[in-house]
């Protein structure tokens, strides 16, 4: 079947599972969980397929691609998890008593269609699809070809699980082929949208290509800034949890800037702790005043995102010009102060045009379920819709309602009849 | 200067602006006000001249671009009731403490800049830079041409009156032509939102053109369904109303669905009252048979936006039907449903995907004031965002804030400490 045949059948089951009940979606949540563990032994050695295929792919990835007892395990329990939350639609947001009799609701719903690319991670299949499946939401779902064989039957399971409860079986479509992707691009009838997780040039190239809403992030260029009142044993440990943690996310930080009052006193405890996590170095001129056996930073450093042990570093004038470089250079994902300056951290929160904006902690927090948001579909820089991690809510809208007794716009319009605008 | 220059100064402008108190940017409103009222006679005078030039428009048009005492009076109105509401920025939507000494605050703040297309109203563009200050947004304005003159003097005293008590001169640019909108839809970097205004093939063509987020509406294809239990003089009341009461607005009528069973019962009234309001009335085959005058209505019926004293009429099964009609031709703007059978009602008003869902109320009440949020800036068919009327807060978004105290994300991984998630 063409994408077009898909999107357009997963529209049409949008509508009705838009309309059932929470009961039905929970139901059919922990109708996936059983049946992934019932199926097991089969996903696992469909499993074992893409894994030989890809033998020649790095232990980093290969991690990401294997799903094992243990990922089944994870997957249930997040399964379970999400069938215990509350529902995000139907939920009243705002009652308005417009005029006498004539009662305006803003009721949450959800969007529609959503188009998912994914990186090669069987287990993100079963996270996104049932974030999806809880907010009524139909999904075209596109994984890292590397994950095929396992994607299928992960669809074909999840499929059959929830039909078998009574929702509509093409509220879940799997797409196979880059070609398919670039299809979908342009499916802006039937799908309302997209969200893309991979590589920054992958990510830039769907944004750039498709007029389908986009919530993502290209590039997560982080930064840590050193106030002038940072302690330094503070300053270093969470630069150090910022950049090693996990080198290779997107809420790991790429320049560090320090204050220059308080370079002299911070950067050599900070760069020694963070030469002591085996991240290379690169600095400016100042810094390598100070630190004389820093690596040189070129413009280029600034808008560079690592992935990966290496750290730019920065002094500043002030709290201003840090703000300034963030702004200018950062990714609008996730940047951090270390300071004990309680004015200056909140100056610093103000101003910094980032979805995330953390004072003396680690930008490694930034993700939905360290925020208590449950899962996450992904992590949006987009000043639109939904910001930061995007959970259950970022995949619901609203619909406006009026219950009236016959009322029309004439007698307001003439001034027979006035607006109360009573709020319910 | 370029558009690219005026947009980065935008952007540039965008950052205080977003930290301004609320004092300060009410009180910039009501120096709008002031300044408006003071230099009326230059305001007028310039209006002159678009009226000159404009003399060959017709009626409906120039009413628009008309900028007289009265449409000052009206501005200087909305601009002190606006200061009178409350900040849409800086509020805490959501706290959560994540573990012990480290908490999260979600907390609403503005887009940064707002590029909008309006028709030749002045009014408007007063209207929509006031929303946007308000929000603390900055804003490129690009108006109908036919009201430069006048579009330009407004920008200047709005911009001057603002300054005055302190507000960033840049936060308001305005754009003169049609090439410095085509030049707009490509800066990504400075832009964070567009609403375009205007007909059909206008925002169609900025929605196809742009890879920035879009706000708006491109057709108005609004339906009212008339179930097998309407009361056949509510049905006509809504019917004129929704039709007739501004026969050129978005959300009017353009299709009259009746269910099969009240069709020879409620057609003929209101058939009668439809004419009386001087509406050209196009029958589907059943319609004609119960009402044999009808013009017949081909295919292309049910897709058009008449935007005039014209509606088309179909004879329909059920709800079911009507509802599969309306999500299949309809523009997903307003729907209305007359019965008095409340499970049909809330079955319409759950399945109909459409922004404004409506229950015996006429599809002219879809409009940001008579919602009682104040004015509106467009109003939206997008399914992410902000949908229907979109006023202040469609201008918000919002960005996650932690406080923390040193925190690292690695005890967390290591399990040597745990997360809370206690909402705060």
């Amino acid at each position: 079947m063409s994408t077009l045949e898909l999107a357009r059948k997963a529209k049409l089951a949008s509508i009705p599972l838009s309309d059932t009940a929470v009961e039905l979606r929970n139901r059919a949540l922990l109708a996936m969980a059983e049946a992934l563990q019932e199926r097991a032994s089969e996903i696992v050695a469909a499993n074992q397929i893409d894994l030989e295929a890809s033998a020649e792919l790095g232990d980093a990835l290969r991690k990401r691609l294997v799903f094992n007892d243990k990922k089944l395990a994870d997957v249930v329990a997040g399964l379970k998890a999400l069938a215990g939350l509350p529902d995000p639609i139907g939920r009243v947001m705002t009652r308005t008593e417009l005029a006498e009799g004539l009662h305006l609701q803003r009721v949450s719903c959800p969007i529609g269609v959503i188009g998912i690319i994914f990186e090669a991670r069987p287990d993100a299949l079963v996270q996104i699809s049932s974030l999806c499946l809880k907010s009524g939401n139909a999904v075209l779902l596109k994984g890292g070809r590397e994950a095929l064989h396992t994607n299928r039957i992960l669809a074909e399971v999840i499929r059959e699980a929830t039909v078998s409860v009574g929702i509509p079986g093409d509220w879940i479509q799997l797409l196979e082929t880059r070609e398919d992707v670039n299809e979908m691009l342009h499916l802006n009838e039937y799908i309302d949208l997209i969200v893309p997780r991979g590589s920054n040039s992958f990510v830039k190239y769907i944004m750039e290509n498709t007029t389908i809403p986009v919530l993502g992030h290209s590039a997560g260029i982080c930064h840590l800034y050193l106030d002038a009142s940072a302690e330094s044993r503070m300053a270093a440990k969470i630069a150090v949890d910022a950049k090693s943690q996990a080198p290779a996310t997107c809420n790991t930080i790429e320049t560090l800037l320090v204050h220059q009052e308080a370079a002299g006193r911070l950067l050599p405890v900070v760069c020694e702790a963070l030469r002591q996590a085996k991240v290379e170095l690169r600095g400016d001129e100042a810094s390598r005043r100070i630190v004389p056996d820093l690596l040189p930073a070129t413009e280029e450093d600034w808008s560079t995102e690592y992935l990966s042990l290496v750290l730019s570093i920065k002094v500043v004038a002030d709290v201003q010009e840090a703000v300034d470089h963030i702004n200018r250079y950062g990714s609008h994902h996730t940047d951090a102060i270390v300071t004990q300056d309680a004015a200056t951290a909140r100056f610093f929160q103000r101003r910094v045009d980032s979805a995330d904006v953390f004072w003396n902690a680690s930008t490694r927090f930034a993700d939905g379920f360290r925020f208590g948001l449950g899962a996450e579909v992904g992590i949006s820089t987009s000043k639109i819709h939904s910001r930061g991690p995007v959970g259950l809510e970022g995949l619901t809208i609203y619909k406006w309602l009026i219950d009236g007794s016959g009322d029309t716009v004439a007698p307001f319009a003439e001034g027979t009849r006035k607006f109360t605008h009573r709020t319910e």
